[in-house]
């Protein structure tokens, strides 16, 4: 396989956008990546989306976009993996890439879902847990985080307020984004008094879901000449892997062994180890999430995830900055479009970008997106170079 | 890039499967195609499915089978493209193993159709069209099909009866197949005298749904060794391209553009011409697709579609044998699954497992497969050596 490296990057802001159609908001991150890539095409386009068909009445997005930016001709297709959706679709365009049967790729994640009324949402947003074990049953998304994190924090002694460093580390950090849907610092006591949502995850344990489109331009890294100012950025490392649909099915509801083999799939690509990490996007949808992910991919022992956070690490003068540019839980979760979010804030990052909340000298960068809960997991490593 | 070999094949009966669950559907031919290739583990699975969000209230499916099927870990991932979902799934399992990325993968096509009421298929069929510009106006598939059948009659001067040998033939041809939805033969009286459902389309021009699932396995063809009495097939041409979504915005809504653009490509890189192909599983969703098939493809002058037929040159013993297994037309069209049935059928051709209607010394065959009208095309020829 060739080396694939990231050319262009595009990003609409999280938000409620009632005045821009599925196509507007898809097609304002794509035209955003081929401008910042100085190109106006590409050989094919791979879209990343979840809930298109549910919310918007919409199928086959990858020739739906492709008409509407101009692409008429090339190869285009919607890859789907729940919430992990948007980073599948990078991967499918790196394979692409990288096999050698196309020069160049725009991968977008686009995701509209203010468009119906909450409930319609929490019922779309089901259909990424088992419809006959889970959802049948009568359990949401939130519900089934909810029994995870109160099992985690009987298991190995935490309290709720432990969880406080990974919500406040986002809020702080979006405020410097434009980007972001909220932009509201959070403090200790307002995490703890928050509204309950599913006993214990409150709403500040909780990302807020947003209409967003995110997107990459990939070529061949071979054929990146230096732009003057940014640093190459080359898809080093690029794993996937899965884990059983429901919770109940696995022999360890708080190890997530599909996070933990792709990132090792990823750093093995990458030739790293964590410790190389400068900076991780992880899938914090819910704050328990953010402390399994470490914990699966290395970067704190088992049931210690919430420590890193405790000691201040996680901010971006810390040993391990985590979601930088104010995570799902701030940035926003459009799901489809999450893990393309993740990656062009890696982007940002690795050209030094970033303001405020930059991560000094940052050279590897990691995003990690997840479908379900924890049942779809893939992770991009991305280096300067 | 590698060569890549299918290996095994696996089909389930495209029939209403009410006893059946979409996990079991799916599974019994992912466990058929392994079975068949004599393996009982791949490293990855590429799902083809449309409909599953609107009609099983299921997202997710790469996962989902892979959990059901016991190949947690693995790499698992959806692919949608409209009716064209299953060969997309199998261009990105081709690129995934040519790359080098994976040593095995498993690619399925699955759809259950028959769980829902038939307006709301109907209604669920329509999100491969445009919702803004083309639904939201009310047409429905069957009707964008039948003005351009109408155009396409009054251009050319056919009349309806001309394209009657294309469903009869798929009809003789489906008696022999037993996975086959519909096992009647039909008379040109019958094609005439059938309901109309859109003039000019009846019902013996058009497709039927159902609940289907066919899968194969592909691996690299250097791994491959020869079993007895069975060829070695390698998936030699794969091409997709893309027109645009709305038939009204093509420049020639009688022309396939992307069906020409994506035969091109899987001929180019097969190194093979229309004239070395010894059969043609082609997209006939309406006998009208099957006259504009033929022309985009260059097995017939623009508007000569409907002369193959006339002239008997689709039968199995033909110049041009297509359908042979029923096509979509009396096989069935269980949408996502239909390109992963064309290719199985191809494969059944080049093994010599067709009984009354096998093509006698195939050895290049064909198998296009369609998303929406002609907006997404998918092409894969596959070679015996």
């Amino acid at each position: 396989m060739r080396q694939v490296a990231i050319l262009g990057i595009g990003q609409t802001k999280v938000d409620e956008h009632w005045d821009k159609s599925l196509k507007e908001l898809g097609g304002e991150a794509c035209f955003a990546a081929l401008q910042d890539a100085g190109m106006n095409k590409v050989d094919a386009l791979f879209v990343g989306n979840m809930l298109s068909p549910l919310i918007s009445g919409q199928n086959q997005l990858g020739t739906f976009f492709s008409d509407w930016i101009g692409l008429w001709g090339h190869e285009a297709v919607k890859v789907e993996a729940a919430c992990g959706s948007g980073a599948a679709a990078l991967r499918a365009g790196f394979m692409a890439v990288a096999s050698g049967e196309v020069e160049s790729a725009l991968v977008v994640g686009v995701e509209k879902m203010t468009d119906k009324a909450g409930h319609d949402v929490t019922a779309a947003l089901a259909t990424a847990a088992d419809a006959d074990y889970e959802v049948e049953q009568g359990v949401s998304f939130v519900g089934i985080n909810a029994l995870v994190m109160r099992r985690y924090m009987h298991e190995y002694g935490w309290k709720h307020a432990d969880f406080a460093p990974f919500s406040i580390n986002a809020h702080a950090n979006a405020l410097h984004n434009p980007n972001a849907r909220l932009h509201m610092k959070i403090s200790l006591e307002q995490f703890e008094k928050s509204s309950m949502v599913a006993t214990p995850i409150n709403l500040l344990d909780a990302s807020p879901i947003g209409d967003g489109a995110a997107a990459v331009i990939i070529v061949p890294a071979e054929k990146v000449t230096s732009v003057p100012g940014r640093p190459r950025i080359v898809l080093s490392g690029s794993g996937a892997a899965t884990d059983t649909i429901a919770v109940h099915s696995r022999k360890d509801p708080l190890f997530l062994s599909a996070a933990h083999t792709s990132a090792k799939r990823a750093y093995d690509m990458a030739s790293v180890t964590p410790q190389d990490i400068d900076l991780f996007e992880l899938h914090d949808a819910f704050s328990i999430m953010s402390a399994l992910s470490l914990e699966a991919c290395g970067f704190a022992e088992r049931g210690q995830g919430p420590r890193l956070g405790l000691d201040n690490e996680i901010r971006p003068e810390g040993r391990l900055p985590v979601c930088t540019r104010g995570g799902l839980k701030a940035r926003g979760h459009p799901v489809g479009a999450t893990g393309m979010y993740q990656v062009v804030e890696v982007v940002q990052q690795l050209r030094g970008e970033c303001g405020q909340t930059q991560v000094d000298g940052a050279k590897i960068g990691m995003a990690q997106n997840i479908g379900g809960s924890g049942a779809t997991v893939i992770t991009h490593i991305l280096k300067t170079g």
